[in-house]
């Protein structure tokens, strides 16, 4: 196994773990026992704790920003049924997880916004890129009449991003999609119109 | 110092700590540390760190639901503005924070929904009852035509709650008013009309 891999597999196992665990609640040790790294093997990949948790935001970012093009090419003839593709997507892979774990950079935003510059500000990177490409959707979507004129794209973009945010809390609190399904209902059935 | 003083005095200082550090990032040693309690009398008062971390969100749900109903009541004549009152306090209180720390039961929510359904339930309960709070000032405001009657006021109240608590991660990471005010315009500009 060469050094690639070996980074590659402690960032892969260390991403499984923290998703279902939470950040802090997740030991390096466990995380090298998991991608079967000899114990000490860590310091050689990573910096610190930190640094290793920056690697984590940035893959799980690549993750859903690259589902989430996808997803919107694919409903590219209308940008605003692309963007529901994409919830659509994410409601079945919660709905397969029993509703657990949410979204990992939300999380990890919730835990490390306060305790860490470097966290904060590589999560608003993200926050960034995925309010930018709703807002790209509904700009788009003004184009064709398809949503009204009198929307803020910017502002109804991150209001989008952040209920979602907020469903998946709830979602996790109740363990039932219906948080998901209030959130569908409300933002295609009232607010992208 | 009564045993019900000390008791008191645990959870508040844990609740200050908790609230600005998370729950599982929270020791033991260092809440009696801060609430100045003799080392080890921790078990005396709590079964275990859940049995304490169950107390917090009692205590923070306390808070919470007080304060709320205070703000409302003092709206009364009109139902949408004590929720308006409500939210535009709390923004206040962010300010005064520097946009830190958030919802404290969001935070423990975020954290502990999937690790014990003791947490979870708990959680759900203040949940339902913050819900019901917003459902009963949209039904209010139904009757008087403030907020149109075809607007679903369960899956409203839903929705706007777990908005609210969406856009105060991404003021965690944004360190900015700006996901609040986008919740008030959003909210009382277009979904409650």
């Amino acid at each position: 196994m060469n050094s690639d891999t070996t980074k590659n597999r402690i960032i892969q196992k260390g991403a499984e773990l923290v998703y279902l665990k939470g950040f802090n609640n997740t030991g390096i040790q466990e995380v090298l026992q998991a991608a079967e790294v000899p114990r000490g093997s860590f310091y050689f990949y990573f910096k610190n704790k930190e640094e290793f948790g920056l690697c984590l935001v940035d893959y799980f970012s690549s993750f859903i920003v690259s589902i989430a093009q996808k997803q919107m090419q694919q409903g590219a003839a209308d940008p605003v049924e692309g963007l529901k593709n994409f919830f659509n997507m994410y409601i079945g892979l919660m709905n397969k997880q029993n509703f657990t774990c949410g979204c990992p950079i939300g999380n990890i935003a919730q835990e490390m916004s306060d305790l860490s510059d470097s966290f904060r500000n590589r999560i608003a990177g993200f926050f960034d890129q995925a309010k930018s490409m709703i807002q790209a959707c509904i700009m788009e979507a003004q184009k064709t009449g398809r949503v009204g004129p009198d929307k803020d794209p910017a502002e109804l973009s991150d209001f989008i991003f952040n209920s979602w945010e907020g469903a998946l809390i709830d979602m996790k609190v109740t363990k039932s999609s219906r948080p998901l399904d209030v959130f569908m209902n409300t933002v295609f059935g009232l607010l992208l119109k």
